[in-house]
């Protein structure tokens, strides 16, 4: 048996097909149709069929030039993977150009560039790469085209849907889309999803958001705002969900009619700008009970700290005295809620009330990695602490509900 | 105006209700009957009632003996809650007794045994204060009560719920019940919350379970496995929900009829047993893009750490090697996921295998709090390296769903 056969195992009392991947402490590892990797005695597999592969073979796109111009800018992740027949394992490995091969439906909504930026899973995404990443899509909007696609991996898309959009200002949509099944599965969500994505980035939209499977049925992609979705599943193709407002938007499929909220922001209704400054000495904490005061000591050096608290926003009584030395220190703290919905409000109870005695900035109703991402921002941008404090406060965009102020 | 004074204020153009607390920075401070302090000249108040109170009243409790006996144990939070009337805060006052002096419909459920242990926010929970509470409740099964209800601040409840789900063996439901508004509000739900509880708490259930407002209606509470249940609202009545399974329970409202679901344990099918030992050098780290590697060398010295990955349980592959000193020099780590739903799976993509590889251990569908207390569980119970891989990839509690073996 050679890596990439389809076999079928006879083991166990059930028959299973699958591709073989290699031979590992005297077993077969075969890649089940369901995506899940088995150990099988080799003796129990017989192969099937050998498919024929083609590599290295030069990609040639043929364009409609007649329709709008998209960028896609390609990051990696699932929408962009592989399966390692040496490994077993899924990595990033096709570019940009190789998608649009793989998806030819994309070539009837748009004319497309390309431009193969990384090919990382999304867990190694870093704050410089959002930068690289701002900068190119920038340059992507300053050159004119209708709207630009961000593929990504799933895992950290919403970090980076946040940090673009605190860094860009945009008059056209800016589309971060990925899969959650890889391709080479039957399940996979790549097509559907980059389809409605690249319907979203020629729509009416003006802002920066996440195109993703709005259900399980194949019916339709949600429109979510960049700065208010989280990855709610770990492997549901419907896992990227709102928090704390509706979708702003949704893509029908097959039909791709597109339907935007009041609320989503329109094409062209503001000058793109480029504010790519972030501080990296930033960090996210979960408070729970048990955490030891003294573990804020590593921290000693950040300049900006994410609280997620419990409730309406709370930590224990014993940490306080030590958030209030960071503060005092010069760190900018601000607090969020591991509840993910709803406002935090430290005004009710006695703990809540020592936090902002304390110096410690209410993160309204943000989202924890939402408010990291931010804190990055404004910390790049401001060194004064009023105006710091202030940015932090405001709604930038659409991190937050503005804010009732009481007392 | 005296603190307590019902007042009217007109300014800025409205006229508000509300309770005179205190006078600061020249503002009188008035709590809305909202709940929400605001700041208001003195002079645009002027007191409407000063209502009677009547402090340090012995409460007498008259209870029908014929009724199954239930033992309240208080630990505070909001439903046991008071406003203070010098801060304008909201301070765990009241003990279990007058818990069911407010609430009078609790006598027609049962009849009570009350045990003040805590009079606490629950932000202040701690492993240490678990314990004790564990002990109260387990002499209370062991004086053959029909069941137990544990009151509890909402911030921390269902850290509570699973500690005491891996320290007790129990025959009999152990209810744990907040409120998300204080009694002083007119949307409280202590009472509605209180009376289900109580209902729970006779009913044929067999484990810890947390019962609260299954909707915005007043027409249920849900019963939600205390390995299973999660705060998903700051501040909404219905913010507890169960997680990767359905609730196992309701309790309709009024009619306090109980619906168990298959799964739930029932009454008396297990023998009583107390394991209280917890190993509290554990924590929970959330894991985001830009997080420092050198931030691990502060938990050099702990036993336990729980990560909460994304997607599929993923870091960046920049902090595996530390994780791995951590684990050669000792460290149990778990990987759990921040999207909360779904399962861990460290065999799909490269930098999962690397986790695995480095000795961490998959979680499983836990969720990543309930990760933690079991963590601090299986340590305090088990030295032997194998014994603890083994009990934290084992279904304990209902804290995971079995889990099938792939290669």
């Amino acid at each position: 048996m050679k890596s990439g056969d389809i076999v079928r195992c006879e083991y166990g009392g059930t028959s299973r097909k699958g591709t073989y991947i290699t031979s590992r402490n005297g077993m077969s590892v075969i890649k089940l149709d369901s995506g899940y990797n088995i150990g099988i005695p080799p003796q129990s597999c017989s192969s099937v069929e050998r498919p024929v592969i083609e590599p290295g073979k030069k990609l040639e796109l043929v364009q409609d030039k007649n329709l709008p111009e998209l960028a896609i800018v390609s990051t990696g992740g699932t929408i962009a993977s592989r399966i390692d027949y040496r490994t077993g394992s899924v990595t990033s490995q096709s570019d940009a150009a190789a998608i649009l091969h793989a998806i030819p439906e994309l070539k009837k909504v748009a004319n497309f560039t390309t431009r193969s930026l990384y090919t990382i899973l999304s867990e190694n995404m870093t704050p410089r790469i959002w930068q690289e990443l701002a900068r190119a899509v920038f340059e992507e909007i300053q050159r004119g085209v209708t709207g630009v696609i961000v593929t990504h991996g799933t895992d950290t898309m919403t970090y980076t849907a946040a940090a673009l959009s605190f860094m860009i200002d945009t008059p056209v949509p800016i589309i971060l889309v990925g899969s959650q099944r890889s391709a080479d599965r039957p399940s996979s969500d790549n097509a559907m999803n980059a389809v409605c994505a690249a319907r979203a980035a020629r729509s009416d939209l003006g802002e920066v958001a996440v195109v993703m499977h709005a259900s399980t049925n194949d019916d339709a992609c949600s429109i979510h705002r960049g700065t208010r979705v989280r990855k709610m599943h770990t492997s549901q193709r419907d896992a990227f969900r709102s928090i704390g407002i509706p979708p702003i938007g949704t893509v029908a499929y097959p039909s791709l009619e597109v339907k935007l909220s009041c609320d989503a922001a329109r094409r062209n209704s503001c000058k793109p700008a480029l504010h790519d400054k972030l501080d990296e000495r930033c960090a996210l904490i979960a408070f729970h009970p048990g955490i030891s005061p003294d573990i804020l000591e590593a921290y000693e050096r950040y300049h900006g700290i994410v609280l997620s608290g419990t409730g309406l926003g709370h930590v224990c009584t014993e940490l306080i005295p030590n958030l209030k030395k960071l503060i005092d220190n010069g760190t900018t703290i601000m607090m969020t809620s591991q509840c993910l919905n709803g406002k935090v409000c430290d005004r009710v109870y006695d703990t809540g009330r020592d936090l902002l005695e304390a110096g410690v900035i209410e993160g309204g109703d943000m989202l924890p990695e939402v408010a990291l991402v931010k804190m990055m921002w404004v910390l790049g941008n401001e060194k004064d602490k009023g105006r710091v404090r202030h940015l932090l406060l405001t709604d930038l965009k659409g991190e937050c509900n503005r804010r009732r102020t009481h007392g």
